[in-house]
């Protein structure tokens, strides 16, 4: 088969690469139906996190299981499946307490951008459907699967609440998202900071209330604006930089809650100056598998229609584009079907 | 009257100043019953904090009442009553969230270690008891004026519930009192980080069950050891230093709690450790007006004893002594008497 490879920055090839097969007794190999580009990709293709050697791509997907190891019991051939980016056996005691990235036994899946996927911990790590859903719910579906989770994850740990005011830093796929998450959960006020017109309709769309086109100090001092010197009660730091992370604490209440969910790059939090703003503070690699059977249910029940998230949709050989166009910003994400 | 002024690293002075008087309507003037040296009054007096002038001390304190300005309602002369360090009017946002530490009208309480002292929004600071209470409860009640709360507040940030396993960093007052807060709260293994026998002891009748020794990089795998690799539920930093937070981020289980409630000097958090860390953070100046009156509740009942925390009692004009004792870690904490 071919699959995608990223060799440096800005060098995405699709190339050969040996067809996975079941390697242990819990492993799954599953047939891509869709996978797409994260926006976490963009760091090494960027150049922003180093690429030692010829990496293998892509950690979002959905798709129709092929095999199962002996050990596997809750999935089986020809079942559509829905996993997470981090594989988990869903019984250690940090997946007990909901903390399924952090699993004892994770890896971290990188090879999804190809037409055939093996998943270890299959068990444990794949939620499957009853049936094959629809075509039209596949983009939704394949959400779930990390970018959706993700922005779940952000407005939970930034403990979003019915009625809360809250801000989410970054106009992401992440971030858009954590706009629809705050809104299913119920919060009355969603400022989303974007500059950008295409993603701050998607974000109205989604349940925005506000918009603010200001960053840094100025954008801060606009939410202390908005919310009469307080601050917001939930701020969703959905970039993973200095400034977007100083710019969600700065515009939290005292005693608020800020989440981030994307991998921070260069970020260093002062303790003093931490203290003093008295935030919650969590964040971490967002644990999608506690959150996959709900949020597959929203998306089968169509609640929620988060594929909307995807503006660009291409063959999967076609990959290279997809990167190029959500690095230059012409499109939020990158749907591709094998 | 004569009152307590740090003049630099080492220089505490007990000398004429003048007697405080109302100054605005929402003041009351209080006759110190009992004020204690605060760890952190050892920073600036160490020299790791500047001293540019000098600075009177003190901010632990209840008293009677003297006298209170025009608008005043909810305290009177002659009543005895205990306040938090931080003032609060406990009608802004940040008080009615429970956050009166960082209320929108705050200002920090520092003169205190005299014999009289003037509380700004007395009514948002201070709460008065039922009567006198009995000499003996002094201490303890002097605790929640600022220690207890903050040690209250370390395990409440932490989210120390019942069951569960519970790792203190630091074996001063406050840390100490952390220690019986968490047992307060339920906590079924509480352990207690220490390598003082005296303050083990005292940890121990806190509610301690276990107690270890080790510190840094060997403190955190002996909590993984204790804790079967997991880590523990909730991890209370009561010490403010790059080590002590470093080790009770390290000695939390992924998805777990900690708090920092003593003001980081020179502490620096690495955004990407922090993520992978997966943890819940919170601290700040505790909220102690939020704590007071259960607090004092617990006192009166002698359900807890939390003045046990003093082992050096002294007459206010010996303040320097209290400091130097403090300052060897020959005594835990030192209780003033006019």
């Amino acid at each position: 088969m071919r699959g995608t490879v990223l060799y440096g920055p800005g060098d995405i090839r699709f190339e050969d690469r040996e067809t996975p097969r079941i390697e242990q007794p819990t492993d799954a190999v599953i047939r891509i139906v869709a996978t797409c580009v994260c926006g976490s990709d963009l760091w090494p293709y960027r150049g922003l996190q180093p690429v030692d050697a010829p990496t293998p791509m892509g950690h979002e997907y959905c798709g129709v299981v092929e095999e199962v190891g002996g050990a596997v019991r809750s999935v089986r051939p020809g079942q559509f499946v829905i996993g997470s980016f981090a594989t988990s056996d869903n019984t250690c005691p940090h997946c007990l307490h909901g903390y399924q990235s952090s699993c004892m036994h994770r890896e971290f899946i990188s090879r999804a951008q190809a037409p055939v996927l093996r998943v270890p911990l299959a068990d444990g790590t794949l939620v499957p459907t009853d049936g094959v859903p629809s075509d039209d719910l596949i983009p939704s579906l394949l959400t779930t699967s990390d970018v959706l989770g993700t922005g779940w994850f952000a407005a939970d740990a930034a403990n979003v609440k019915p009625g809360a005011t809250v801000v989410v830093v970054g106009d992401g796929a992440v971030g858009l998202l954590g706009v629809l998450s705050a809104r299913q959960m119920g919060a009355e006020r969603i400022i989303a900071m974007s500059r950008h017109e295409a993603r701050q309709k998607l974000a109205r769309a989604f349940g925005a209330t506000d918009i603010v086109s200001e960053r840094g100090d100025d954008g801060v001092a606009r939410i202390m604006e908005m919310t009469k010197g307080v601050g917001a009660d939930s701020v969703l730091e959905c970039v993973g930089t200095q400034q977007s992370m100083t710019q969600a604490i700065g515009a939290t209440r005292r005693g608020g809650y800020v989440s981030y969910v994307g991998v921070p790059h260069g970020v260093e939090l002062d303790g003093q100056s931490l203290f003093f703003a008295h935030v919650h503070l969590h964040g971490g690699p967002a644990p999608v598998r506690r959150y996959l059977p709900k949020l597959i249910e929203l998306v089968l029940n169509r609640d929620i229609e988060p594929g909307r998230v995807f503006d660009l949709a291409l063959p999967l050989e076609q990959v290279a584009d997809g990167y190029r166009a959500m690095d230059e910003r012409r499109a939020i994400k990158a749907l591709l079907r094998p």
